[in-house]
């Protein structure tokens, strides 16, 4: 590692949210802007927010803390995929609407003149933790993104692994259970399918079909249509039956798919972020239980299975730090 | 890559054969041994075979060739564990009995003057695949050694992928089914447990009992403890059903293995070694087929799943590139 250089821009482009940060080249924030994503009023839509959260932070950083824009060295952003980071493109994002073989690197460096560098936004999020974060003591660390789907990044001796074109780390779709449920990508069995938000919802609706009684049913007023993960957990806590063996089973879940991880890369540490984490310990300990239960034992006996340390900057942070990455400077 | 080398030494050790090579460090073979380990006969007993092997090619190459001793940069060794390359010492080696907590790179040191490398035998045998093998004109890859075991080798960007303890690869592992059936490693759903020969036979056994009728009954005069993968296979082509349904199952097994590991580390081709690739067409169409409907399509559709090139050599060849990797001449 160099000495710092002076600032980076941090975007992470969300189905949800985009962050933009402006960091220094030490990694502290300096300017930070979010906004919800317009995502189903199309590309050009979701491109100018992504465009104006960066001039935004650009023109207060520059107002308010005299930070010139020839300091900024360049833009890190996070995208969802399938991408290529060669060609800059995007070839499509499932949860943005329009964004088909968009090349987003193009756009941003004629918006807003600046180096841009695209990455993964689960890779990203690793990056983030690996740097700044929970995993910023170790070289090799995997990390989840538990929401709707389950995303992965892999960091193999402080690097990202991409793999041959740029599809690596899609651990939610490691098959835990051949032919077992459908999953949002047609396949059977995956990972995502058990353990993902929706996979806990559907498996909490399944049981409900089944007549399996639930304090859940006061909390939605039995409007199942108004069921959610934190509900589940919340409940869980309360000591619902149902909706504690739904939390143990989920917990089973991720534990067997870190286990297959951990022993195919053998990383120092898990990393779980997104949504589900909140629960803590409710969650957490089923799942060290069972990721040592179902790991080799000498591929697991030192793996940490922590929380994300950055919460909702995690992918902002990593796309930053993917400026410095792919210049050399870190 | 510098100029290549004088020479170097590989060795294989296996629990069936020890296998040692004298190569040039551009990757001819000038000098060969191989012996079928006394596995069951201790500790020592393994310990003077690789060492005699290993004289016998030195001495072998000095008298007809001209080779010096002086002009051998090192000697490679590909050994089951788990191990600790950087301790140079065997954890554990389930098949060759007494193999416990050997100092193998101390013992080779002191005995054969000359500089030892280790490496994991998938690892070696992946990395002999990249160097001279089906894998040489890629840089991520990942082997699959298909026996009595599932063992693996992962290589990304021209690397042996060895995670923070030394245990990565461990792709036999991974867990396809979670729940189901038991593996040798003790837990359950391994898919070691299903696309192993010990799997294959398995199945088949279990089939039998259940009352399946099968040409295999002649071929084992009824006595089914003589039942082999081969045998399989060969009832197979001869389209005895139940043979030719064991077979399809196997090749779904690996396909989703495959589709699996596809998925996490995208790498551009996937070898497989081992006895059951002498099964050829029978095995290889469908393995394609079910890993292409299973694994994401952007991680797949250009990944090549073909045999391992260097049959009974990979393992040596590996070890002995182990000699130039760690030395920094490869």
């Amino acid at each position: 590692m160099s000495a710092a250089p002076d600032y980076i821009v941090g975007v992470d482009l969300g189905g949800t949210n985009i962050v933009s940060l402006l960091m220094t080249g030490k990694g502290e924030i300096v300017g930070r802007d979010t906004r919800p994503t317009l995502a189903k009023e199309g590309k050009d839509k979701a491109l100018s927010q992504i465009v104006n959260s960066v001039k935004r932070i650009l023109e207060e950083s520059e107002a308010k803390l005299g930070i010139s824009s020839k300091s900024i060295i360049g833009l890190g952003i996070g995208s969802p995929g399938p991408l290529s980071i060669k060609k800059g493109l995007i070839h499509f994002a499932p949860n943005l609407a329009g964004w088909t073989n968009v090349p987003l690197v193009d756009i941003l460096r004629d918006k807003l003149a600046l180096p841009i560098f695209l990455e993964n936004d689960a890779n990203a999020a690793a990056l983030g933790e690996w740097w700044r974060g929970a995993g910023k003591d170790v070289d090799n660390l995997v990390l989840l993104t538990l929401g709707t789907g389950i995303g992965g990044g892999i960091i193999i001796q402080g690097e990202v692994l991409h793999g041959a074109w740029d599809t690596a780390a899609e651990i939610g779709h490691m098959i835990i259970h051949e032919g077992g449920l459908v999953c949002g990508c047609g396949k059977k069995g995956c990972l995502e399918a058990y353990a993902s938000a929706t996979g806990v919802i559907k498996r909490t609706l399944a049981a409900i079909r089944e007549g399996k009684k639930s304090i859940l049913a006061d909390a939605v007023k039995n409007r199942w249509e108004n069921i959610t993960c934190q509900l589940v957990y919340k409940a869980a806590e309360k000591g619902d039956s149902l909706s504690r063996w739904i939390v143990e089973e989920t917990a089973r879940y991720l534990g067997i798919g870190i286990a297959s991880i951990v022993n195919v890369l053998n990383p120092e540490m898990v990393i779980l972020s997104g949504g589900m984490i909140a629960a803590g310990a409710l969650i957490f300990k089923p799942v060290r239980k069972y990721a040592r239960e179902n790991a080799l034992a000498a591929a697991i006996e030192r793996v940490e299975i922590v929380p994300a340390a950055l919460s909702g900057n995690s992918g902002a942070i990593g796309a930053a730090a993917t400026v410095l990455k792919r210049t050399g400077l870190l």
